[in-house]
């Protein structure tokens, strides 16, 4: 598949099937985001656990309850079918991994985009700041820590962070870049000693593949768009929808544009 | 009164109706807060105004459905009795000016507190940039503009900006200083030609006192928090509760602090 030329493209090619692979390392520098679509029972815990959870769960746009159409800035698209892939839950159960939700999508829906880390991805580029995993297309090594969110009503569960590990010249640097993009997860949560986040051997991480870990480097973790995608499934909602990991929704404005 | 040692100690004396008075230069440097009360009914629309309109409204926090208590980081204060006054209305009429809305929570009740202006006069002045109504206790004067804020549900009105004006070498400055709080509203929305906010004559404001505007100075606006206290009491809901204009709640972090 040739690059497109703007988000726009990308979510036409999305929307006729022509694009189903992942998003990272494309558009770079254009805001992209995680999906979340829950029952309007719901929609109130979830956006209080987002706003009680703004490193995890930084919220870019919601939709009209029922409305599958997401309006922000430039942007205007179909939720439905302008992610390349899914993931389709009911009552905590995985039932289907569609590149179209049409047929899930019901009157009480309503859709949650929350900012991820390909946002800053570009910005660290720029700025000289290697993430290696971006180059070839890998997610980062993902951990399920042992601090516990804030909750809101049926929701609550662990904080979930992905790790990148840079020399020790580069932590500092990388600390002010992601700092500017709180739609990116922010600064990190914790650099350092992995214990205190409870995890115990870094070279095992509970998704995404094992770190190479260069001698003299730092371990740096950012709170991770996974930690409402566990927490979601648990809470005993009737359905749930998000994004397929990696095949993420694409918005028109750049990073460094409020919208 | 005496100036009291903490916030702690301040929604004591509140809570027992030996402070009655307003909050403006109270307790430099900690987190202040407007205070909305509406029903559970009303909740999601209001939580997603607030998302969509995060300068005039930057959520602080929100209690459970029901639970007059809020708890952020340290902070445990019971909000029927710990802001010094309230505003009550009901369908949209304003019936009672309390200082203490015991009588008025309900079952249903959901409480919001979103940052304030108060929250950077500190660090301006600490970064010498002068903050005159601050002072002498005064409020800055308000402007109801023409532009529009995105609406969310029953939710919709006109953004609501304070002027302050400052001379041309200062302006920079208070960007910069307002951009680092977002729970201040952050940095300016505007900056110098009224008309652009369709403002006709800034020494007409339509809420607090007429400015005293110096040769040489430059007006900047920021998003102010009436522009809920605005659009709520017209949404047609049951009750609306908020604080009275100038009498805050205080939160026992600093704002530099994340509770």
């Amino acid at each position: 598949m040739s690059a497109p030329a703007s988000p726009q493209e990308l979510r036409k090619l999305i929307a006729a099937s022509s694009w189903t692979g992942p998003t990272a390392g494309v558009l770079d520098g254009y805001q992209q985001a995680n999906l979340a679509v829950v029952p309007r029972d719901l929609a109130f815990d979830f956006l209080l656990y987002c706003n009680r959870n703004p490193k995890p769960c930084p919220v870019v746009a919601v939709t009209d309850p029922g409305d599958p159409v997401i309006r922000l800035g430039r942007t205007e698209a179909d939720l439905r079918t302008t992610l390349p892939r899914y993931r389709v839950w009911q009552r905590g159960e995985l039932v289907a991994e569609p590149t179209d939700i049409t047929a899930y999508w019901r009157d009480d829906s309503v859709g949650f985009l929350l900012g991820c880390s390909h946002t800053w991805e570009g910005p660290l580029r720029t700025a000289g700041v290697p993430v290696p995993h971006a180059a070839d297309s890998m997610a980062p090594p993902v951990y399920v820590t042992d601090r516990p969110t804030h909750p809101a009503g049926r929701l609550s569960g662990p904080l979930v962070v992905s790790m990148r590990a840079l020399p020790g010249h580069l932590v500092a640097r990388a600390v002010e870049v992601t700092a500017r993009y709180p739609t990116g997860h922010g600064a990190p949560v914790h650099i350092g000693d992995p214990a205190g986040l409870g995890i115990a051997d870094l070279s095992t991480p509970d998704f995404g593949p094992p770190p190479r870990l260069e001698p003299g480097t730092v371990p740096m973790f950012w709170a991770c768009g996974v930690t409402p995608q566990l927490v979601l499934p648990n809470s005993g909602a009737e359905y749930v929808i998000t994004h397929y990991a990696g095949h993420m929704f694409i918005f028109d404005h750049h990073v460094d544009e409020t919208p």
